[in-house]
């Protein structure tokens, strides 16, 4: 398997299947005091922008591995206009620091541009409006552990869809498993891409355009909101026009299926009432936590001697508890 | 014991003298070189506001016992204006990350409110002008290592006694010990609020209110000083004359008895001058140290087996030194 | 030897000769795994203005010795002009929150004055227009890995040589050895100070200024090119000027000897162009990986039991690979 991570779109069925798989054996490994898999390891945070969420994420899962830290929220002063080094400058630098980069960047390709020159693996936790695709992985180790099977599930996308870098990684993923229907439910002027369109045209997968939400949350078994955001708009009136229209409550939540679950990649805003979330279907919760043991497995993999033999063997003659 | 840290009211004597006993094991700990007590286990520092002092002091309690730190002194990002999330979502998500979250917050009951979603035990490392516990159970360890008892002291209380939440929250644990008498000095217009007399008439604890601090200077077992904030005056010239009334100098300190101490929160400005820091009874820097062993105990007992067990056994079956 | 470092000019050539035997025997322990020689030992980085690069570099080397680390790039506000408090408060406080305290401070002379309070020993990340100690070592560790020998070399120091530190740190380091040469090449408003050349005529080393770069590069054999920073120059078009005739292009290397290196401390702006990077003598960035092991070294001595020590025997016995 590729050490890099780059974009959801670099891994088969069969790749896929196997960072689930890890996954579901960190979750043990966490949830029975850690392992010393990493002991000895560094991690590099290198956030070009600040996302503490993301970053605390990965820094959990590398500490629960017996990993170390260097961590970073202020990445762009690598590179800043006054020093003018280039990105693969500051990339060539820190793989000699650090076992692995965790990077986040404003610029769609960032991550692969400091692929080419890393000596170590990147794993890429945002660039710009491009990809996110641990994101788009821990969403569909939640979808297996929830439902018990992603093949056959239908998901609904919701809310501003063209610049929502998560829902792409996500279809993307999805896209090598059988008989998904996804549902697009966006506003008018932030509908999903026609590249995305044409992916999972090339791929068979089945795909509907509807603008009216109640209708798809009858028939789904994900409902996976995202924020709309007010920038995308022209004005406040018809940002809250839209965003009135694609809002997760109880009244909605009632229409659902009672096997269904609603997904959201936080933070959320007014998209979900909080009287959802007692709701056992209400996921994005646990979801976070997934987060965790999906990036334990990734890291796993890149630092360490690869997944399989990682879960197998190593981890169990590693754990703390 | 309840497993959050949130005000100092939340304790009584015997879970205060448990907290006491086991900041003194972890001095031991400390000074033979640390313990694997909390290996596996990871921290959130959640720092709404920036404070380096008091984040440096936990994590340093957290890293010599052998645990992991994740950190951020920019939190206020979880839940911006723009995001628009609210620290109820944020606080459950980083409870999936971490075993006990650190938290500072710029606003009164803010901890309180994260402790009711949080699924690990939340440790108030200041809420706004409300309190700031662990700051005050580290003041009562200061006083008895260096006094030998807290019962019986008299303690003068100088400076801003009206926003100054450290004042405050030692008051409430001092009110649990016997014939301890309180001193408020402080300017006309920063005086000790009402709600902390209450607390005391109600608990049966003498104080005096004094403003000439020579003639409390000479009676008290503790001289605590603390900040006048100018910002709280309505001329610079207002301010200097109630700043420079309560300065302790040499002079001040040759009023003092021999067996007294000094202590101050820090950092200081201008409020002790620097020819006192050499004097023995000068304890404050000794106090900033106390800290970290203080803390070591909370979260022993936040994240351990509760205090009593840790410092009987495991704390020494897990020492590095 | 001194368990601070402060300064180039601290070290003798003894002490420079163990530093750099250290620092071999560190770069074995980090190829194998890493060590637990500081495990349960607190390094803070205390940066009172941001280096992310340095900060990694020290981060990096305490982790890969088993240590923890605290860490601050917002250092400045422990002396905030509000809260007023000295740098020497500061550093009382946190060295009793850490083992070792790494410092870049804005101001020549800080680090100086955090050692006459400081409890704990000091390293100089960096300290204004003053020194970068640590920087000419991992230099000094690179010539000799490169060259096998720094008796006898020539080097070039290129580029703003008035207010370069790291060039004033490395030439106080190459005078401890015999039969050094260097060429000074600067632009005529940034010459090297005459202190430094005063350093260098008591210590008898022989130095030439020289603005013809392509007439030093030939002779020399190590090229340490710097960033000739366009805020010394009274307008854009000198600066230009300055800048253009200090480049070190594929035209310039092919005038170098086959055995001749290029350094440089990074970050790089224009002045190596990047076409320069495949060529074995470019070794500016295995100089910055040179830099974790060199500070593993510095770390093993002052926090540990002194560098001969543990390179002997502690180091081997605590490997982790």
């Amino acid at each position: 398997m590729e050490r890099h991570v780059l974009g959801a779109k670099q891994f088969n069925r069969e790749q896929l299947e196997a960072i689930l798989g890890a996954a579901q054996g960190m979750e043990q490994v966490a949830r029975s005091g850690g392992s010393h898999l990493l002991t000895g390891k560094v991690m590099a945070s290198l956030f070009f922008e600040p996302s503490t969420r993301t970053r605390f994420s990965f820094e959990s899962a590398m500490t629960r591995l017996g990993g170390h830290v260097i961590s970073t929220e202020n990445a762009s002063q690598f590179s800043s206009a006054i020093k003018g080094e280039t990105l693969e400058d500051s990339i060539r630098v820190i793989s000699s620091y650090a076992d692995v980069i965790v990077m986040r960047h404003n610029e769609i390709g960032a991550a692969a541009r400091a692929a080419k020159v890393s000596g170590v693996p990147i794993l890429n936790a945002g660039d710009g409006a491009g990809e996110h695709p641990t994101q788009a992985l821990l969403d569909l180790y939640t979808i297996q552990k929830e439902l018990g099977s992603i093949d056959g599930i239908s998901i609904a996308m919701v809310g501003d869809l063209t610049y929502g870098r998560t829902v792409h990684s996500l279809a993307y993923v999805l896209a090598n498993f059988r008989d998904v229907t996804i549902w697009f439910t966006a506003p008018e002027n932030t509908p999903i891409p026609q590249t995305v369109k044409d992916y999972l045209d090339e791929k068979g997968i089945r795909y509907h355009e509807e603008s009216d939400l109640r209708h798809v949350a009858e028939r789904v078994d994900v409902l996976y909101q995202t924020r709309v955001q007010k920038e995308r708009f022209p004005s406040q009136e018809e940002y809250e026009k839209a965003a009135g229209r694609y809002i997760v409550d109880r009244a909605l939540l009632d229409r659902m299926k009672k096997t269904s679950i609603v997904m959201h990649p936080l933070p959320r805003a007014g998209e979900i009432t909080p009287d959802c979330d007692e709701d056992p279907r209400a996921a994005y919760f646990r979801q976070a936590e997934n987060g965790v043991y999906l990036r334990m497995a990734l890291l796993a993999q890149a630092v360490g001697k690869g997944i399989s033999l990682v879960t197998k063997r190593d981890v169990q003659d590693t754990m703390i508890g």
